[in-house]
Parts: C-alpha cells; structure tokens; sequence
C-alpha cells in the first residue's frame, strides 16, 4: 500500500498509543497485528474471495444496523459505500494482516472495520482516524462480533469459491465426453491390477473419465446448501449479546439480497458459533476431488507413457521441452502438476482436520488457517482443472494403430469363454499359449472345442465391448 | 477353524496342487491367500458386516443365475442356503484370509465361493471339494468377477455399519439434551480462546453439544443413498462380459429385495468399478463425525478439570481409580478413549486417502485396505458414542455452587455495557477493575455513567443470556 | 482366559466393590477398565512385545524396590518370577484391558501390577485377591506410577519391534542385490516420468532398491538409541515422588541388565513424562519405510505389468490365481499387499502426530494410541518386508529377451549425442525419427554428422550403461 | 519483472517459435511453462534459498566443466559472475515459473539456465536470447541435468533453511529457561489429564519446556549431513551419461567450497536421483517440532486461561486488542497463530508423504511440491519461534499469589503419603477431605496417623518437588 511516509497520525487503543501513517486506511489494530503475525508474508487482501465476503457481511450488518435506527442516514450511506468498494476489490491492498493469525478471525476483522471506516470518513470529507465520526468498532462493528461475522464471510468464500470449482470440472467433464466420442471405436485392452484384463473401448475409458468428474461436481453442488447456513447475528458466543431484537433477521435477509444466495440462520447460534463441521466437510469434499483429479492424472500418464517402451495408447499435446538434458523428451507435465495440487489439497485437508479438531469451548479460533486453507484449496483445484481441460485433454490424440496391433490376438478375450468352456479349462489353455508359440484360437479349434462360428463370436473384441452398454437400463 | 487334523483332500488351481484339510470349507485358493497375506492376523471373518454382505451378494448372484436358467434348482437351493448361513454368521471362522490382502478383494471373493459351494456341497450329502458338483467359480461365481461382487459387498457392509452409527449419535445427542434440561438454570461464563467471554447458561453449552452430534447423524443419512449405488453385474471392468442379458437388473432387484434396501445400478459401470470416491466421502463424514466427538471429548475434559485446581465446572461419574500412584486421583477416561478413537479414524482416513488416489485404469486393487478402514472406523465410533452416552454423559453433574460463585461479579457482563457506553470507555472500566479492587458496578455508579436500575439490567448474567434464545427464529 | 465360572471373590477400590472370578489373575481395576474400554476388541495382551517390555519393567522395580529395602525376600523372588513369566509371554491371556483405553495406560499398568500380584501370590501358595500379602499397588507398583513404568515399557516394545525391523529390511535389501547380479548384464531404457530416458542395466534398477532399502534400515538404527532414553523412577511427574532416593539408578541399571539394552535416564524429567517426540520420531521412520516399500512396489507392479499389453520387462513369481472371472490372470498381489501395509503405516502416522498434539501439561493422555499404532506399523512392515523378500523378489526372472528387442533401435541413446552434436538439433534429430520411418543413426550417417566409429562409441547403449559406474568414487 | 514492453525477440525449441519480451532474462521454455502452471500465483523467486542454491549449482558446475575444459575463460567468467548474482538475489525476478509445475523440476532449471545465460551474455556486451554465444542448455546446463541439478540444489535450500530454524529454536529454549529461573521458587500443582496431580514449581514446568525444544533442534542438527548426501553428476538417471569423467568429483568439490558445507556424493547414485528418503526425514522432523511448539502453545494458553473464570496460573504478555465486541479483552494470539503454523507444516508433511510415494522408477516427478512444503514449513516454523520467543516468552508473567493460595491445602500432595500409609488408606483420605469439611492434615493428626513432624515432612509442597531435581544424576 502506497501511504505518505513523511506524514503520521496517532491511535490509541486499550493497550496504548501508537504512529500509523496518516493516509493508511488501516489503524492500529491491524498495525499490531501485522507486527504480531509476520509469518506467511500473503496478506488475507490476496484472499479475494473472503474480502468479498466480508464486504458483503458488513454492508448487510450496516443496513440492519441502519433499520434498527443505530446509524444516521450519512454514515450509513458512507459506511454501505465503503463496503461496495470492499466487495469489489479496489481495497485489497489494505487488507494487510498476515492469512496465518491467532484470534479467530479478529485481526481480519479489526483490519475490515479500519478499512471500512477510514474509508466511509473519506468519503464524508474527514482524515483517516477521525474515529470520533466514524468509529471501527461503535459503528462497522456494530452489532457484531468477529464469531459471527467471521465464520460468516469464510462460509460465503468457500460458496463462491465452490461455485467457481463446480463449472470447471463440468468442462473437464463435456472435453473428457468429447474424447470419449473420438475414441468410441478403438478396442483396447482393458486393464485391472496393471494386468491386462478384458477388451474395451478407449472411449468407455474416456467417458468414465467424464462420468467421475461430473460426479464430483454434483457432490460439491450438494455442498452448498450446507454453506449456506450463517451465525451473522449471534455475536460473541451465540447469545447475539449486542445485537438489538430484530437485527440478526434483518441483517440476514440483507446478506442474502447482497449476495443473491438463500441463506438461512442456524437453528442453534451457540453451535454453529464454535462449530467447524461444514468445513471439515467441504474439506473433504475438496480431497475427494483432488484424488479423482490425480488418479486420472496417473491414467493418463500411464496411457501416455512411451514414446518406444511404454504403453503409448494416447499422447498428449506437447506443451514445453521436457528435459535439459534429454532432447526431444516430451513428459506429462501438465498431469504431474494436477497430480501436485491434489498433493497440495490433500495435505490443506490434513491443516483443516487439525484445526477443526482443536476448537474449545464456545470458540474456534483457529478459523483462519481453515479459511486460507480451504481457499487455496478450491482454487488450485479450478485451475488445475481448466488448465487439464484446455492443455491436456483438449489435444490427446489416441495411438490407434498400435492400440488395434495389440488388441489384435490378445488373450484379454479368453474371459468370454468361461460361460463356454469353464473356468479351470479356459485357464488351462491361457498357461498354454503364454509358454508357446499357439494363439487361443488355434488351440481351441484344433481340440474342437468350439467350432468357427461360435469362437469368432466369443473372441471378437469389438463384440465383448458393445455387448454390454457401460450406460446402465436399470 | 477346527479341521480333523488326520485327513485331507487335494485341490488343483493353474499353479498346480494343494493339499486341503479334508473337512475345511474354505479351498485351494483360500489356502493360498492365507499364506500370501500373513500380515495383519485379522481374518475377514471379523469383518462381520462384510461377510453378511457378501452372503447377500452372492444370493442375489445365484437368483438372478437361477432366472437366467444357468443353475438348476437343486445347486440353487443348496447354494442359496449357504448363503442364507453366510449372511447369519455361522460361517465367520471360515472366511479366513487377512483383512489386507493383494489382489482387490479376490481372496476375499475366492474365500467366499468356496466356503459357500463346500457349504453347498454338505446340503447335498457331498464331501467338500467335491467341486464337479458344485464349483466355486462356474457355479457360486457364475456371472460375478471380484470386481463387481467386491465392491457391492463392501459399500452394502458401509451402509450397514453407518446405519448403526447413526442411530448411536441419536442416542448421545438426547442424552445431551437431557443434561442440557437438567443446566438450564445454571448461568456460567462463556469461553472464547479460552479467556473469559459472556454469560451464557450450562444448559445452552450442553444443547449445543446435542445439535452438533444430530448434525453429524444427519451428515450420514445423507450418505447413505450414495452407498446404494452399485455395480454388481459390471463383472470385471463395467462391460459386463460373462453375464448373461438381464442378469444385472435380476440380480440388482434380488439384491434389493434380500437387503431391503433401495440399490440401484451405476450409471456408468465401467467408472463405478474402478471408483472409490463414495469411500472417500463415507470416510471423510466419518472422519468429520471424528472431529466433533473429539472436540466434546476435549471440552468434557476441560469443564471437569480439577478438583481443585482445574476449571471444575461439570463432574463425570467416576469410573475406574485413576492413578497408580496418586489415590482419589479420578480421570475422564472416557472422554480420553474417545479422542484416541478419534484420532484412529483420522489417521484411517489418511490411509483410505492414498488407497483411492493409488487407483489404476479400471480397477482399485487397494479396496480391501479401505473396507477395513472404513468398518473399523464406523465400528469405533458407534461403540465410542455408547460408551460416552451411557458411562459419561448420563452421569454428569453440574458443580452449580462453584460456577454461580465464579460467575458473581465476573467482567464477562461487561461487553452488554458497549451499546451504552462505547467499546473504548468500556475496555478502560476492564483494565480498571482488574488492576485494582473495584467492581464493575462501583465504577459505573460513582462515577454516574449509569443509574442503578440501568446497572442492573444491563449486567445481570441471567438476562444477557436468556434475552437471546440460541434457538434461531428465523 | 478360563476362569472358574461358580466361584467368585469380590475385591474394593475407592468406587465400592466388585465380583471378580475367583481364580482370575487379574482384579477390580482391571474388570473396570474392560467395560470402560469396550471398544477396539483387541486385547492389550496381543501386543507381545509390550507385555513383555511391561515384565521387565516391574521385574527391575523389583529389584531395585528390595535393594532399598522395601521387599521382603520372599515376596521379592515371588514377583520376580510372576515377571519373568510376563516377559515369556505365558501370562498374555491376562492382560485383557483394549488397546485403546483412556487413562494414559493407567489401565494396563493396573492390569499388570494385578496380574504379577496375583500369579505372585500362587508361587507363595495364596488365593488370587489375597493384597494383604502382595499388594498389586503397594508392592508390585512399589516407587512407581503408571507415567514412568507406561512410558517407558512403549519405549521397550517399540525399540524391539524395531529390531526386528531392521533385519527384515537387510534381508530384503540382500535379496535386491541377487536379483541386480542376476541382471547386471541387461541392458534397458530406464525410465523418467514415464517417459523413455536413457540407457541403464536391470541390475542397476534392482541394486537401487537394494540400497533404498538398506538406507531405512540405516536411519531406524539411528533411532534405537533415542529409545532408550527413559523416564523410569520419574514417577507421576517427574519429580520421583514416593521413590526413595537411589532408587531411580538402580531401577535403572536393572532395567539395563535385564533387557541387555543400554539405557539412560532422560536428562530432565519433568519433560521426558510428557514429552512424546521420539514417538514422532518413531513414526516418521516408519512412514519412511512405508513411503519406500510402497515405491519400489509401484515399480514392480509397474515393470511387470503385461503379460502382453504392459511393459513386461520383469516377471513376478505367480502366487495364486488372479481373478474369479479372467483365467490365467495373475496379478502382482504381493507388492499390492505391501502398498496397503504402507497406507496402513501412513494413516498410523496421522494418528500418533494428532495423539502427540494433543498431550497437555505434565501428561501426555494419549500414549495408548501411540503404543498400539507404532506396534502395529513396526509389526505390519516386518511381515510385508519378509514376504516381499520371500514370496515376491526371490522369484523375480527378468524377460530378457524382451527387453533386449525394446532397446535396440531406442532413442533413449539419443542423449549421448548432446555432447557432440549439441540439445536442439539432437532434439530436431529424435523428432524426425519419432514421425518418420528412419532410425537415428541412419539421419546421423546420412547427414555426416558423425562417422561410424564415433556414431557406434556413442550409442551402444552397454557403453552408457557402464560408463559411468553407480557407485560414486568420491 | 521489467520489461520493454515495445520490443520483442522470437526464440525457437523444438515445440516452435515464442515471442519474447526483448530484455527478458528468461527464455522460451520459461514462457512455456509460465503458461503451463498458473497454479498458485507464486513464482520459484520466491523461493530465496532454492534460488541461491540453484546457482549455487550452477557454479560449481560452470567450474566443473571449464576444469574439464569444456567452458573457454570468457564465457566461464561471465557464467560465474550470473550464477553469484543468483545467489545473492539480484535475480529473483527473473525466476517467475510457478513453485508447483511438472516435470520433475525441469521448468525451475530451464528458468534458471536461461535467466544465467543471458545474464551472462549482458556481461559479454550481448542481447538476451544471443544463444550461439551463450546457450541455456549446452553452456550453463553442460554435464548436467535437471534430475541431478535440482534434487541437489533442494537438499542445499532445505539445509540452509533448516540451519536457520536451529538457532532460532535455541533462542526460544533459552527464553523458556530465563521465565524457568525467574519461576523456580513458585510451587504449584502438577496436573495430569487435566486432573491435579503432584506439587511441582512452575520453574520446573518451564524448563521441560525450554528441555523439549532443545531437543528437537538437537534432532534437526542430526539431519543436516543427510542433506549433504547429494547426485550432482548423475545427470538424467544416474550413470553420469553426458558428463566427463572427472567432472562429478570436480563439480562437488566445487559446491563444497562454494557453500562451506561438506558435501558428500551419494553412494548409488541411481539410488539417489529417485530417492526422496531424506525429504521424508526432513518433513517427518518439521513435523515433530511442530507438534510439539503446538502442545507448548496449547500449555501456554491453558495455564494463562481466565483472567477470572481459568487456571491463570501465568500472565502473557497483550499484543492487541482480543475482540472486536468485548472490550478489555486479551487473547492468547501467538500461541494461537504457532498453532495454525503447526497445523499447516502437518499439512505439509501429509502432501510429501504422498509425493515421495508417488515417485515412479528412475525419478520423482513431485519434487517441486516436495521443496516447496517443506522450504514453507522450515521458514513458518522459524518465523513462528522467533515470534513466540520476541513477542510471548519473553513476557510472560507468573501469577504467584493466585498460584500459591491454590497449592495451600491442595490434595496434590496426598500421594506423598502412599509410602507411610499405603495407597488404599490414602485414597480414603482424600474421598472424605473431598466430600466433607476437613482437611487431609486434620485428619491425618486426628486419627494418629502421623505426628505433626512427620505430617509437616510429608506434605510440604515445596520439599516434594526439591526432594527430587529433575536434572538426572544417572
């Protein structure tokens, strides 16, 4: 943030006095706590999503402040108007304090009602700090508590960051789909404990692709509802201490005009003040994507792998060179990245198990490591997602020719004659033509166990796959 | 299992011959697994949910056969009753093969058929290994792979296992309500970050704790449709190969019916075979379910702390002598237990984690790690709630005196002043009384900020906490 | 156990009474902890190697109880003994509290002072129950507290399922190196990303595994000597309340000669009672190893998978059939074994880290957890180990012939040329191969890049492979 | 990083031709992957001692190759001067791929080999991208690849930040033992399980604290030669293919010298381009000091809980304002933020477990996420001790007076009693002090027990904890 450096005003609060910059829009709570919390160096401005939450908490708490008569019609007025600036995104720059904080959210709060303030005293012609105008916390704090306003705002993050997860992965999806239309008639091999195993066709493997990813997308869509459950009027523990009758129903029917979203009141405003179970649950839900995210990953790294001495069924675009030593090496880059975010997510679900789990009492003041971790967490999975989308899937080309010269003469088909010829009897000749020099239907027409007409239906590859639509009727 | 130690009978597999204990029900096969996997010595057979499960699958297998035309009735009845007895328990000592296992389930599914056609063979007046009569796998496997039948029995044994957590969690939520009933008169100072915060009643922390708990169980209804998607009748990959037209709905209906429950097919067979998300979902509420008893089980501890120099809020019944060497010394143990059962189920679902991420192409060869996991985290955590509803929560007693005395001229009031005097002037009136020996109420009355009927009804606990009902309404 | 079902004796603790069966060797503080703990199912008696570390904790109290005079010689020799059959492991039926317990292993160590206290009392011709003689508190439990003997008999457990470890891993590591002699002479394209390298033998791929293996078992040797720093004679806190002055030092120096271990008093205390980091440490060894085993299974799945459509470089020894519906499938089920060991050790080692979090103050509560997890995973990777060795690397052959066929014609020589060609027309070079019908050295020859000698010097891929030997002269 | 934004250069590899802003330091394959991984928004620059170990690197292979005499004097000079302004961070800008990209780490070193070359071609009068002087991969990259280059210049990074957290760990013990000997005479009740326990001072407590952090910077000491274990010279696989002979043994002696530190090549070196052990040691050790910095902060906030209504034995310094609606209050916020700093390197240590395990054959591909996590976790913990021991520590207060009157007439001192009156009658004792109006002395002489002398002797506080130094004398 650019501030005069020649020219300081001074605040004071319960712990003495201190030097801010004069033009900072920020006071001296968030001045403490950025000296207090210089540990991660990404300040929570960088967390969009939650400043605009936060914007749209404290305009909604304005304007019910405002119904309950608390706020004169200028402040709040100046108040709402700092707020939208807060949503939009022109006072991230001010929001400083480190995403790693003790106090349960207040240091983000504190740092918010500064913010809000000093920006509402501009708008009405008066300095920053002119706190006897507009004051942080009698006035934008008003009626509220950060145990309310805080798990609020992270709740409507994580929704807005979700809601941006879930269409990212319906493209990944519809580009998976349309593979699996290029692919439908390649008959590969298919493929269980790395062994080979019966035929299929690339295209059900890439449509499964498609079908588990959209999957995902409808777990997180069912997510939401539950993210949409707030504590805003409950102030300090529950009791909305504070808040006059008829706030808290006002500030939430604001919110939700603000933001657009349904949201609704706790029905227990003590638990859901220190309660973390939505974010352990989004958490969870978050890693079941990543391990989809990865175990696709690893798909399609093994499909890829080659170019002379691997499995070589598909290869994907090219996208940078893949060795400083090796010339003309081409890897998976793309996929090995998706593969570390899911790393990464897996690992933020660990943080948030801890974090939930330490809560006491009629608190949890470990929130903001919650928060930034869930947060990195959504968004690293929508990126990795788009950038699998547009730079992976988009241009995998299969190897059709060498998939069909493997397919053809595979004893992948042998299964399809155990309805025929019996288990122990099938396997018997499979031993026999992998120690020989026979194919399966040499041997089986030689000993005339089933004549030519009914092996070339049991055997023909293409046959065992569209027998059976992998859409299911029932 | 006790086996007439002098005689046996050989079986024959592709790797050659074993000799069996002639009386054993389980097979070659079996025998192999067994000393395969001698890892865990933790058979299958008490994964009690698990073995019901797969009696139920493969009765449903042998139905749907049996309306193919593919096994005459008399192998159908005896293989139906072996199941029967499968699903009832009395053949537990016979699935024999360790929880983990390689091979995706195959042992498991090995073990299962041939127990049932020895089981089977003994209905018709047949030696075990008598398998010209019955065969494990053209018979009891007919149109089944592990890969169908495994997965089905393991999310059926997940459903069950949760569909008794729940009910668990009922009976520890009422149990809460009922201390919550028995505190609510009892006016206490709420805890933020552990510091004092503002009043609030024990009844309302106890309430608290019930709707936490309800919350949970209702988490885990809402997986329970989830669970119902299976893909028996995907056979080995998802395209069906080996079974029969009509088999999957004829078997997906007996299934249903033998059960009663709701099962419905796969939309895409081919992705619902190698899938595992539901485990990671199933894991990941149960891990969230985890947390939360966790959280209580940290907060029982903390309100019981003392006798003398703990915050000693609430007594637990005395369980056990809780020292060897400090008499009268009495724990709480349980809540103790329960965090360590916590704690287990956390670290289940890392592992679950990494088994579903380790997935490859069209299979999960590490399901048998997550059944295990799974059932024995849902086991852990329903016989964890027992035990602290009926051992802790059930005899819980307020220390009523102690909390009123504490209670009596505690600062937590203060924060009602801020409406009426500002955050600033009222954090001043704090450091004031706790630097020196001055009330709070002395205060405000010398120096006029108040009158005394302001005083009082600003600052009495009862009303700070009853003004706010926790029970929202909106 | 077997008791005698008519008879009983009651016992008192300072909860009331209680009817224990009249030939038990256990007592009322064991009986209570049974019903308080019913939930694992798992007996602490199956932990083998922490009945027997327990035995010799109290045999060297014991000891150094009756050098300071507190033990009659009788009852000394008459404890001795119930110790000494505590270590063999004839009295393992007894020990029956659950592995997960509250109470910080109060309950074990209740349950063992019963047990010697009462087999004592058989060896001097007593009933069980008859405390006036030998009491399993004032006597057995002597100058001791669950918080020191607890402690320090895990450290024992652990440090001897570690033992075992370490051998376990050389044998395996032994068996790598035959099977890197076996194939010192195989020439093939190793493999980064994936993706085809550059050349390497087999042997080196399989003395890499040897020495990755060798490494743990390096660095779990370096961890035996932080186990046997201990905390014995610290009593409940540390400060050694009740011990007599020398009695630590000789409990001590006991403890010493009885395990032949060389053990230390932890320099402070107070910090060794609580202080759980070396079951941190522990773990993260162990993790480590799990992390390695699973690894080299990955590639061995990897570089088995075929037999016809996957790399099929090595063959893994066939140990059971490997599907109920594909015959002749064999699956690499050992190293699938060993992955799930690892998960298993993975999610072991978030269960101790959270139960290692948790201790407070001057006790770490949770020690049960960290026991039973740390015994298990120590346990669990010494089978996979043997077996891995035994039924997997022993019998590995490698498919020369194939290999052989893979890596004539390879570009993975290509990387040689960099030196004299230079990276980017090398690189234009191995895409032309890549999308032509020519091989690298016909380009090169053709062009007059490099003259035959020079050309044959710098892709022979044997030359590569060799000269640069692996093992590092520096 | 600046750039003219009017002018261009095109730059080819073998994907293609790549605009380039004309001044830019970085390359093509920089542009490439800056496209490839918008990922986190956090570019290796960042990453300070990754990139001065980077040219670190790049060095001592510089030197390396012109001993080999493959670098004429003009271009190793100008190479040099590059790779010293790389470590001294005059580069950073120019470092902008993302810190979680695939391939192994090959875009961190194509970035770093571009940004060298032309910034050594500024030396020589040339343009960035005046390759045929200078060229990123066959001058500042020869004899080298990224899989050797990289995993050396992460274990040096890790190294310096691990060299960092060390003292910064000995500070905080030292802090804890300055608060220890201002505490040493203040007896207080030990507690167990949150339970009362025995009298210890608070001093004691202290120093087990300051005890257990020196121990974990004592681990940490252990780790560092395992960093210097490093592959340099291995180039892509391990067998050295590309370099000279001579070049490895020059090149580590080089960045031996460079750094100051004795590097040591890996004994199989093979082994050591796949292997990710010491990084799974390094984490699991981040890990340990985590946990246990938390379970100290945990301690911290226990023991300075009220300021009416908890334990408030200590007093810790007010950083801020606690709350945002009730004045006056002070939270416990380092202790709070250490938490989350814990929580986040458990996270951390959850995404290495599982990229170290996902590392496939000659390689792992994971490696950025791996030195990303673990460089964050080093530098948070470093920040997080420094903080707790400047801002918390340091000021802490002991609430003697309140401590003092608690431990008068505490029970904590009964058990010292056990050796005179055995441990059943003292369990009585305290059941009746407990649930009457006596106290356990008025008791003891009433009932002539003890004598007064002896009672006195027996029940002093301060003599039971001076009885027994925790200082160990064995």
């Amino acid at each position: 943030m650019s501030t005069d450096a020649g020219a300081w005003r001074t605040e004071t609060d319960s712990l003495g006095e201190k030097r801010i910059p004069a033009d900072a829009l920020w006071g001296i709570n968030t001045a403490r706590a950025e000296e207090n919390f210089a540990l991660t160096g990404r300040p929570c401005g960088d967390l969009r999503d939650l400043v605009w939450a936060f914007g749209a908490v404290k305009l909604a708490a304005c304007r019910a402040n405002a119904e309950q008569g608390l706020l004169p019609e200028a402040k709040r007025q100046a108040i709402e108007e700092a707020c939208r600036e807060l949503m939009e995104g022109s006072l991230d720059e001010w929001i400083v304090v480190d995403r790693v904080q003790g106090g349960a959210g207040t240091s983000t709060n504190m740092n918010v009602n500064e913010v809000v303030a000093n920006r509402a005293l501009r708008f009405l012609g008066h300095q920053p700090g002119t706190y006897d105008v507009i004051d942080p916390l009698d006035h934008v704090n008003r009626s509220q508590s950060t145990n309310d306003t805080y798990p609020t705002a992270v709740r409507l993050a994580i929704h807005r960051a979700v809601e941006r997860l879930i269409p990212a992965l319906g493209r990944l999806a519809v580009e998976f789909d349309a593979r699996a239309a290029d692919f439908a008639d390649i008959v590969k091999i298919g493929r269980t404990q790395l062994q080979d195993a019966v035929p299929m066709t690339l295209g059900q493997e890439f449509a499964a692709f498609a079908e588990t990813v959209r999957e995902d997308a409808a777990r997180l869509e069912e997510l939401l509802p539950h993210l949409r459950e707030i504590n805003l009027g409950a102030t300090a523990i529950g009791t909305g201490i504070t808040a006059p009758t008829g706030y808290r129903a006002s500030a939430v029917a604001a919110l939700s005009e603000i933001t657009g979203l349904r949201l609704v009141s706790a029905g227990d405003l003590i638990e859901a003040t220190s309660d973390t179970g939505v974010f352990v649950l989004s958490s969870g839900l978050l890693k079941r994507c990543a391990v989809k995210l990865s175990k696709i990953s690893n798909d399609l790294r093994l499909l890829s792998s080659g170019p002379q001495a691997g499995l070589q069924e598909i290869v994907l675009p090219a996208l940078q060179a893949g060795s400083s030593i090796m010339p003309g090496k081409v890897n998976p880059v793309l996929p090995e990245a998706v593969n570390q975010v899911a790393f990464t997510v897996v690992g933020a679900d660990a943080s948030v198990t801890m974090a939930a789990e330490a809560g006491q009492l009629q608190l949890n003041a470990f929130e903001p490591v919650i928060a930034s971790s869930l947060l990195d967490s959504a968004g690293l999975l929508t990126r990795a997602a788009d950038l699998l989308t547009e730079r992976c899937v988009r241009g995998i080309r299969a190897n059709g020719e060498r998939i069909t010269a493997r397919t053809r003469g595979s004893l992948a088909v042998a299964t399809s004659l155990t309805p025929l010829l019996g288990y122990a009897r099938t396997a018997e000749l499979v031993k026999e033509v992998l120690s020989g020099h026979r194919t399966l239907g040499e041997l089986i027409l030689e000993r005339g166990l089933l004549d030519e007409e009914q092996l070339d239906a049991a055997l023909a590859p293409a046959n065992l796959t569209g027998a059976r639509p992998a859409r299911a009727d029932t």
